[in-house]
């Protein structure tokens, strides 16, 4: 139920996160119009990603409750607030959680896909201004990492918003928005895996399976695929892995001396998608060989949570870590096009697509590890 | 006092290190004849470095006493053993603590100076033959990094020498045996300095001196060099430094902090040259920029101290480290042509020259900051 009130106001549908730990409440809520700069996004589809998951833990030291969480999203530009050049209403887009302002020092570097301009707001949950347009029974409820995507309204920077072809499949277009380009972009644009190379990726969830592709890609001529849960393994070959590890089956046994044994002292690159574990970037790290292995640490760590390494590892080797793969807004319509062009597998990550009201069940399914990704429909 | 034994022994002059954490004793030792694939240099010169020092320490734990420490030496090949063809007798070189032996995996791939010819003895105080070439009152007595300079003769593998020019001005030629190329290096092969770039060097002893020399000839446009000791700001601003901080003069800010203020966020080379302080490591990294901001540990941690660092750190940021610069044996005539050229400053680190029997003095003048390079005459 969407309806238009005075002033440009629309009140919809959004899964509130009220309260830490807590499960996501289905509310109708009011969605302002935008402002300058801004854009009004109906949003179509929304998965869950596991940084969903751990800011509702309430463990992310920088977002407020309450707040709509959803940052992997696909949808269509409703109205733009005054300013407003980059895109027009019915565009269809992918919102970012990194923006792309191409004015500040950063942009203006060519060598980040960081951005300054939203820096000090995006990820306190509000817009540029400081403030929110999300009301629900009179309270404010905040935006989360500028996207906001479990509404069926969401406002944002237009910064914010990549552009992409009309005849995206949206239902699919949504997981371009941040699993896809991070791990496929942390292989390509971050580590510039090289053809002939080895590689060893640590967990086989949607950004394990995102950096297996873009290694492929690459022309890796042989990737590990570790992981805890053998289950994910079939995914993992069919996306391109050469040999699959499960650490527990060796339990006396250090992960990273198993691959340093099969490869010349280890892998030329490597990569945590752990979800946060230290003590897996550290084993990814000790993965890599000393001629030149580059390790990447992709998966957030949780807040305050230190890795600690012996400094003479890194002889010889380079440390590195990325946001969004190191991709930018402006470059996502490519994935759409390797996509369409059959290049790039979006729907084998996809295990069902449910209804706002499913919500919860989906974070369950996402933690249980019986889902990669759930999409829901707004 | 040298003197040639029956089966071409040597008996001749070394600081012996009998004990660690005791002074050096001068001793009348045996070097026996070189075996095959050795070479037998008469040693002129030998520096002290802080690693010379860390080891008699006994705080290392690869090195066996009692042994013979030096390893920034220069000398004259006197004879060598069955089958070695790199050198000849009266071959003007500089022994190698990294080895070139041009044949292993790693020395084959291009893509590093490590080596892995001697990985298993170098560091442990013996020749390839697992056996030492030094006695002294009947004892066995071991080598250091595989070159023992603080002897009138030592014995190394024909992979750990390097030719050097005839003319080559050996009591300087000593110092490119460790500290320059180290440091040089470093900003040159290992961060590969760009022109007009920012650098952040921490320490301003030998190594940091040659960092600062290495980042000015690749064109860096500002070069901080950070010290607690102030005595040192005059000579790093002779060689290239274009201002100097003394985090002891803003007690309650971070350096990092304020090298980042001072930049565009960051540097975008940062240096470690503190000998071994993980938290002047972790500084050197904080100070860099997160988009393609490199970190270089140079100095050698402690044994067994750990780095500790929030993952995040990471984004956007390159975390390495090398050894010797990432240089080469085979590239250190070089650093004599840009000596002669007038285009490398060695002269400026040698504080004074002392005899063998002062070492003791040498060492304790490095401890207390009051040199940067005291040279041993043999």
């Amino acid at each position: 139920m969407v309806e238009q009130l005075e002033q440009g106001t629309i009140k919809c549908h959004a899964a509130v996160a009220w309260e830490a730990g807590k499960p996501l409440v289905i509310e109708e809520i009011e969605v302002q119009p935008p402002r300058a700069g801004e854009v009004r996004i109906k949003i179509l589809y929304c998965s869950i990603c596991h940084s969903d998951s751990y800011t509702l833990s309430g463990n992310d030291y920088a977002y407020r409750f309450p707040m709509i969480l959803g940052h992997e999203a696909s949808g269509i530009v409703e109205s733009v607030g005054p300013g407003v050049t980059r895109v027009k209403p019915g565009d269809h887009v992918i919102p970012l959680y990194i923006s792309e302002c191409k004015e500040c020092a950063f942009c203006l570097s060519g060598l980040t896909n960081l951005c300054l301009a939203l820096n000090d707001t995006q990820y306190v949950g509000v817009l540029a201004d400081g403030t929110s347009r999300f009301t629900c029974k009179g309270q404010t409820i905040y935006h989360f990492m500028g996207i906001s995507g479990f509404s069926e309204y969401t406002v944002t920077s237009e910064y914010s918003v990549a552009k992409i072809d009309e005849d995206a499949p949206m239902d699919k277009a949504c997981l371009i928005g941040c699993c896809i380009p991070t791990g496929y972009g942390a292989a390509l644009n971050t580590a510039k895996v090289h053809k002939g190379s080895t590689c060893a990726v640590f967990g086989c969830g949607a950004l394990g399976l995102s950096v297996i592709q873009g290694a492929k890609a690459c022309g890796a001529s042989k990737i590990f695929a570790i992981d805890i849960n053998p289950q994910k393994f079939d995914m993992a070959v069919k996306f391109g892995a050469t040999e699959t590890i499960n650490p527990l089956d060796t339990p006396n046994e250090n992960i990273q001396d198993i691959i340093c044994s099969k490869t010349l002292g280890g892998v030329d690159y490597s990569f945590d998608t752990s979800g946060g574990n230290v003590s897996v970037m550290k084993s990814a790290l000790e993965s890599t060989h000393s001629f030149g292995g580059v390790s990447v640490i992709i998966s957030l760590a949780d807040a305050g949570k230190k890795v600690e390494i012996d400094p003479r590892t890194l002889i010889g080797k380079k440390w590195t870590g990325c946001a969004f793969g190191g991709e930018r807004g402006s470059n996502l319509n490519n994935y759409v096009r390797l996509y369409k062009k059959g290049e790039l597998k979006i729907d084998e990550y996809i295990t069902k697509s449910i209804k706002l009201e499913e919500i919860n069940n989906g974070f369950d399914d996402l933690k249980n590890g019986v889902s990669v990704r759930e999409i829901i429909i707004l």
